[in-house]
């Protein structure tokens, strides 16, 4: 196992610290329990945004706290779920009044300590709702996961209704937008390698030097099926065919397009899947109004990449292009 | 090799034209010669910035055309210097009277065709200036380079000297600020694994499960040494310990840090790395004023990490604080 880090065990606080120190500008950090939040939290009047999830994902989620998207997030272990109790502490830290929208990614672990933690915090008064993110089309349940796995449409439920919130949307309106969001989004991923998980030692799964894994979830389980390594071309193909025939996505859809790397794909790769997937929406009808390029929703590092559509109007995207500053998203700020 | 390519021999230009369709508000791409500037270019009255290099290193060089950082970047093919025609139409394309600035990375072949393209546009009367950019202190000569090999302190150049161009600095005055960055940086990296060139196919290097390269090229050029795999903590010592002793940088010092990720290299490590870095920077009491975290200088998808500190007064952060607005960086826009 080849990695930048000390010891196996302390990953994940070791580099918390790391990232307290580099943005204490933007974010307060505490290691025990481990969560971020924003450094003017609790806003008055606000509504409170707090997510959360098994580290090894990074930029997300603490990557995305700040003005204009969360006000808390709470990495648990690498790949493994935040406990009820940190989730409850972020939450206090975050709350102002306003109520809390929690936006959880659809995985097991996920769902029940972020439904533990919503019943604490209502017992002490806090209003919460919580939409459950579930965009990945590839398989139905998995691994991790009853129904669909919640993947990129996870940064852009966090950025579009951090605006909304930013510009005074109740909790309500907050918990339609987020559960309208990933209502008209839809992911899927593929991976030339697998990932180590710094306690196991060794990687995830075995992928031969010849394959590729379609549909890969963001913990390395399994997807739909293995195939020859392909051209990006045909890769693009095989990711969107999929995303567009789901929701549908139509000829005269504006959309929003996402590519995603896993944590090991450079950038001069996913400028090219974007390039192909660009030309392939063009040839569909599908108009892309914006896009977001670079390893946002990563698998440590993992070598693939993930495409994620999002249906658009002037709304949402008036939302998207609204101000906002964290350390991994930054516009107008 | 894995990779999400299509023919080998079309990378560069396939990632460029994905490239120029996620970023048409800010860029205007040409394929043929490759070359990008800024949408608004030229730029009434203003020194432009030029810089350029091989491919695979994104998103250095053409990340960072942008408002406040470069007014055009000329990708070669991967791993090799632009062409002298490819730099001259790419100045053309930018100047606007004021004069020009080439940002130089020290590779032979940079520095011999940024040179000749140099003469080429003082001969069309376009008044040119070069400054080269050496701060890496692993070696003093190498595969590719007479002296020592221009890495980090590229970026930090790039966006100091846009800033001071853009606020109307001249070409004169901007060619000291530049020398002046690349006078107080140094760097050193240090890799976990090599990479693979696309038209090669196979590693440039073998690196044993269990040994490390210290002082790593960003084409893989030898470093200073192979030794066993080291924590972190170790890790950051072996590359900061040269660092300060080059300049030296001393007690007292305010310094800007720069931890950047090879490619491969997930944002978990590179927070790890750069909570190490701090802590000994603290020890040493040296105070680091502003930092930037990510993968901004590349070496494809090798996996590891290099350091750069860079010494900085009132004026420096001034200039690093100023507005930017490029598809690798942005603040204040």
């Amino acid at each position: 196992m080849k990695k930048l880090i000390n010891r196996p065990e302390d990953v994940v606080v070791d580099s918390l610290r790391g990232f307290a120190a580099a943005h204490a500008d933007l974010v307060r950090v505490s290691l025990d329990p481990a969560y971020v939040v924003r450094s003017d939290a609790p806003v008055s009047g606000k509504v409170a945004l707090v997510s959360g999830g098994g580290s090894g994902h990074e930029p997300m989620h603490v990557g995305f706290v700040g003005r204009g998207m969360l006000d808390a997030a709470c990495p648990g272990a690498v790949f493994t779920s935040p406990t009820p109790d940190q989730i409850l502490e972020a939450t206090r830290a975050a709350v102002s009044g306003a109520g809390v929208l929690y936006l959880v990614k659809n995985y097991t672990g996920d769902v029940m300590n972020f439904d533990m933690a919503a019943e604490l915090a209502m017992s002490e008064g806090i209003d919460v709702q919580s939409v459950v993110i579930s965009d990945d089309v590839a398989v139905q349940d998995s691994l991790y996961t009853a129904g669909r796995r919640g993947v990129g449409a996870t940064v852009l439920a966090e950025k579009l209704c951090g605006a909304a919130a930013e510009q005074g949307s109740s909790l309500s309106q907050l918990a339609d937008l987020c559960r309208r969001i990933n209502d008209q989004a839809r992911s899927m991923g593929m991976a030339l390698t697998s990932c180590t998980v710094p306690h196991v030692g060794k990687p995830t799964f075995d992928l031969p030097e010849d394959q590729m894994e379609i549909g890969i979830g963001i913990h390395g389980e399994p997807g739909r099926r293995r195939v020859a390594l392909a051209p990006a071309h045909d890769i693009v193909d095989l990711l969107l065919s999929p995303i567009v025939e789901d929701l549908p996505f139509k000829d005269g859809d504006s959309v929003l397009a996402f590519v995603d790397g896993l944590g090991g794909t450079p950038l001069l790769e996913l400028y090219l899947v974007y390039g192909e997937l660009e030309a392939s929406c063009r040839k569909r009808g599908i108009r892309i109004e914006r896009n977001l390029i670079g390893s946002f929703v990563t698998s440590l590092e993992m070598a693939g990449c993930a495409i994620t559509l999002l249906k658009v109007d002037a709304g949402l995207l008036d939302l998207w292009d609204a101000p906002v500053l964290t350390p991994a998203l930054r516009k107008g700020l």
